[in-house]
Order: structure tokens, then C-alpha cells, then sequence
């Protein structure tokens, strides 16, 4: 028998990208009902099988949860697997992971792969790629057919699913607003780029809080990283712009690259300038100084979404019923990068 | 259609253990004849189906490789996924990863759902559980029906598959040679248990290398930590007994717990005591003093894991060839923690 055909061979043959494949596949209007003919017969030919979603859902359950996420380097998501493997675990659940690597098309490719039989359900938090390209009908597909998704994170609006996140503009307003209680005038933000809803959210929050002091926000306060693995030189540059005497981070690597930065400017942290990050991991706890954080609470929001995710699948009645986005409550966590 | 059922139910309805499910279904003589007919007969009612793996992997290729590994919080296993994921892209595989959270059952169980036609092949390193255990049957059955595994890291001897692994004895070897030339005399070891290989073999290297230089080697320098998510206040004492000048980690949180521990004790990094890690990570990095490391070249690894298993599945000999170990050299990184 042939080798399978996948999504991506489809799209490397017919030369089209793999967000084409899949929608030709679901007949979606977007594309050309010429395209999507050819699409189809391409995959008819050899074999492909799309759709058999609600059909597999319908046989049997697999007792199996599919986490995909951008990347594991990252103590947080880390920390939310390991909340997911314990509540899944003790229900009787699998879990298979699959990374996208911030990548939109490894996101469809994998959603697509696990979807065909192999997992009940999804967790997930998404790509920097696909929120940029804002284009979600991989989930939607997924979502049409009965399968359930939870995402936590990095969500977006208009999904039919159960969220977990942090109230990511609450807590970066907290963290403005307790450097400026510690008398703190001159504050600047290290955040990622727009199109990350954590970014945005975390942006406004810290906006809000200094208004919200009567000071003086200057849109140059505000540095958003697009490529973090090289965020050395561009935080660098960024700080010594200015004075600034507080800084909030969006995650703990910029945090610890800002402070690395900063003392070889020759300050001294937290007299010179006090640091606050997103996200308790290892480096906050190792870094020197040890840093102030913002908890994340990555195991409880693992926990929940197994946990949401497992009630779903198990649930009796119809999936049409209305979704909950559930806000777990951070901590403020205090060292010595703060007064 | 019934919920289909998993080694782990029947296990559980059995009341024996999954090691002696898997064992009876393949018919092994370790196992009572009776208990093997009574786990058959229930296995067959509810219609599981072991040895298909033989068949999926003659009908078709998933172009899919699975990764079981005991946990992703480590920055070394988080490297090697990475390094994993860009070869094995590249050649198209698509990667799925599965946690063993350092258990036997859960180790056996993942691998039994992947083995089930989910993927072509796997990349492991085994959970501490299974060292101990010295139980490998479930790699041998897989193997037996024609899949191939390649081991990386913590692998054993005896089980016929390719490996990927740094000379770790060698390797702690020249860590603590290294800090003998720079002076040091009185050296000290935090490692693992002994069932784990690599806390073993670099604990065998670091007494060759004390030996070596004609300088006493003492049991009492070598601490062996069961429990690494509480090794702080154990390695606090093991440092308080003893004015050791020298460490040698097995990995970078027991180096930077360590130098947070000597530097409450009142000691200076390096001046009084010397600090050698295993793995460059994040926290090696960011720690204060930085450590000086052993690079495991994680990523380097990963990559020759995926080329060697993909070369493996693409081949079109006989797989009963013989099978490599590749041992991938390890580099002195230099930072703050030695002189």
C-alpha cells in the first residue's frame, strides 16, 4: 500500500500552502471552487481521508488528551503539561504533545494529525504565527465536528471553547502600580509583540496603572520583542535610551536579560531600577538578584484545563452549550529585584 | 461501541500490574500459565488488540516519530526535543512526545499507545523507575515487531537499538581533573542514584580522576540524590560536613543550589569552593556566579537521534543489522563559578 498522504505533501505537490489544502479539503468559500476541485481530486487519488473526525468521536473514545503548544524551553508551558499529565492521569487519560514552534503551519499540520483518531480533545495555546495571520479555521474545523478544545494562554476571541488564563492586564497593572507604591517615576515595559494577546494585554494594563498615577506614559516606554532567542542586543539598546528606575517584563528571560543589561550599565538593581517578571520559574528563583514575579500559576491552569477539557468529552449532553473562560488569580511574589 | 481498553484497565480490573498485562499478552513465560490465560480471555472479551503493531507498520508509514522521555522541565530533554524536531521537519516527520514522569507504568503504557500504529518509530531516555526496575521488556517487544527505537542519554546495555550518549565518564573525569589542576584537593561529587547510568558512570569518573592525581578518594564525597524537586536541604547538609573546595554537579540545579547553599555558609564562589555543572542551560547562565559547565550538546543529540532512527526506517536491508552508538563530544564551557 502507498505511503499516506499527508496535509503537507498535498500542499508541497500542489504547490500551495497548507492552510489552502485544508480548507479546499472542508470546502470552505475561501478558495476558488477550481482550486478546491483540484485539491480534492489530488487527495481522493491517494487516498487521503479528512472529515473522519465525528466518525472516529462517534465509534469510540480514545481516552486521550492532545496538548499542542509553541514550545517547551519555557518554564511556563512546562509547568502547565505537568498540571495537565497529573488531573488527566488520575482520570484515566493519555496525553500526547505536539510543538508547533510558533509555527502556523506546524500547528495545522499536527491539529490535523492528532484530530484523525489519535485524542478526545485538544489543549492548546497558539502559535505566534497563526495570531499574527489571525486565521483560525483549524480550529474552527476541529470544533465543528464535536471535537472540544480548551486553550489557555495565548487565546483569541471568538472561539467556541473553554479558556484558561490569567487576567494578564490585572496583574501587569499591579506590577506598574507597585513599583510606582515603592516610588518608582519612570517606568518602562518589556513586552512582546501586538498580535500576542498576552503582549497586548499586558501593554495595556501597564499603561493603565501609570495614568492611572498621573504620570506620564511615553509610547517609547514600551519595547516589544519579536524574536526572543535574540533579545540581547535589542534590550540593551532599549535601556540605555533612557533613565528608566522600574521596569515590568512579560517573562522571566527578559527579565534576567534586562537585568544581566542593566548592571553592566553600572546600576544596581533594585536602587538603581527595580525589576518585576512575569512568570516564577527557575531563573527568577536563581537569577542574581533573585527576581520579583509574577506567579502564573502554570500547574493550576493545566490542572483546570484538564480538567474542564475531561467534563466535556464525559459530559452526557450537547456541545452546544455555552463556554466558560476561567481567570485563575495571580500572586505577587517578592525578592530582591524589588525594594 | 465499547470504550476501547487500555493495558492499564485491564491491569486494574486484574488487580495485577501493567508490567505482568503487557508480559501475559505477549505471551511471556514469566508469567503463570493460568494468570496469562485469564488476562488473555479479558483482554480478547473487550477486544484489545496487541501485536498489531507489526501489521500497521507493513500496511503503511505514519511518517511520524514518537519521543518518550521522564520529564520537560529539564533544559537538557527540552534541547533535545529541539534538536529532534528540526531534523526530523526537515526530512518531513512530524514528532509526538509523551512524559513517563520518570514511572515504569506510565513509561510502558505511552509506549504500548504509540507502538499501536501511531508512529513508525521512537526516540527515548528512560524513566529513573525502569533503571531501577531493570525491566526492558516492553523495548524488547516493540523492537521483536520490527520497530526500531534509537536511546539517548539515560540508555541501557543489552537492548538492541542505536544510541545517542556523551561519554559521561570521560567526561566528569576531565570536570575534575580540570579543577585539580587549577589547585583544588578536596573534591566532591552531587550525583544521582547509581541505577540511573549517567549519575553512575560520572560518579566512576570523577573517583578515576581523584585517583588518578594520587589524592584520596572518599565515599563520603560523593552525595547520591533520589529526589531532585527536594535536594536543597540535602545538599545543604552534605555541604556543611565536609570543607570541600571542589564540586562536580550531574546537572545545573544541583550546581546552582549548591553555590546558593556554600554562599549562605559564608563561602565565596570561587574562591573558596569551585563549581563544575553538567548541562549549559538557562540557569547556568543566569545564575550568580555563572557556572562553568560541561556542554551536553542536547540539540547535537536530538538532531543525530532523528537522523539515525529516520535512516533506520528508510533503509531498505534488513533491520537486523548491527546497530551504532554514537558518542557525541562534550565541550568545557568556562564561566564565574571556577577560577
Amino acid at each position: 500500500m502507498a505511503q499516506k498522504i499527508t496535509l503537507k505533501k498535498i500542499a508541497q505537490d500542489l504547490q500551495v500552502s497548507i492552510s489552502t489544502v485544508s480548507k479546499a479539503l472542508r470546502d470552505s468559500h475561501e478558495i476558488s471552487l477550481e482550486t478546491r476541485e483540484k485539491i480534492k481530486q489530488y487527495a481522493k487519488k491517494y487516498n487521503y481521508k479528512p472529515n473522519n473526525i465525528a466518525l472516529s468521536l462517534k465509534n469510540q473514545k480514545t481516552k486521550k488528551i492532545g496538548i499542542i503548544i509553541p514550545e517547551i524551553v519555557h518554564h511556563f508551558f512546562a509547568t502547565v503539561i505537568s498540571g495537565i499529565e497529573k488531573v488527566a492521569n488520575e482520570k484515566g487519560y493519555q496525553v500526547i504533545i505536539c510543538l508547533s514552534g510558533e509555527s502556523f503551519a506546524k500547528e495545522v499540520v499536527n491539529m490535523d494529525m492528532l484530530a484523525n483518531g489519535s485524542i478526545d480533545g485538544f489543549i492548546m495555546s497558539l502559535s505566534k504565527e497563526t495570531m499574527e495571520k489571525q486565521d483560525f479555521h483549524h480550529l474552527r474545523e476541529v470544533l465543528n465536528q464535536g471535537m472540544p478544545i480548551v486553550m489557555f494562554d495565548r487565546v483569541v476571541e471568538g472561539i467556541a471553547c473553554d479558556k484558561i488564563i490569567i487576567d494578564d492586564a490585572a496583574a501587569s497593572y499591579s506590577a506598574a502600580d507597585f513599583l510606582m507604591r515603592k516610588g518608582r517615576k519612570n517606568l518602562a515595559i518589556i513586552s512582546t509583540v501586538d498580535y500576542v494577546n498576552v503582549g497586548r494585554l499586558r501593554t495595556q494594563g501597564f499603561k493603565d496603572a501609570v495614568i492611572g498615577r498621573g504620570l506620564d506614559f511615553k509610547e517609547s516606554s514600551v519595547l516589544k520583542i519579536e524574536d526572543a532567542e535574540n533579545c540581547a542586543t535589542e534590550i540593551e539598546n532599549f535601556l540605555k535610551k533612557d533613565s528608566y528606575d522600574g521596569i515590568v517584563a512579560v517573562n522571566e528571560l527578559f527579565a534576567v536579560t534586562a537585568s544581566k543589561a542593566l548592571q553592566n550599565l553600572g546600576k544596581t538593581i533594585p536602587d538603581d531600577v527595580a525589576i518585576i517578571a512575569f512568570t516564577d520559574g527557575m531563573l527568577s528563583k536563581y537569577a542574581s538578584p533573585t527576581l520579583t514575579t509574577i506567579g502564573q500559576k502554570g500547574e493550576d491552569m493545566g490542572g483546570l484545563a484538564a480538567a474542564k477539557l475531561i467534563e466535556r468529552l464525559e459530559s452526557k449532553q450537547d456541545i452546544d452549550e455555552s463556554y466558560e473562560t476561567v481567570i485563575v488569580k495571580t500572586s505577587l511574589i517578592e525578592r530582591e529585584s524589588t525594594p
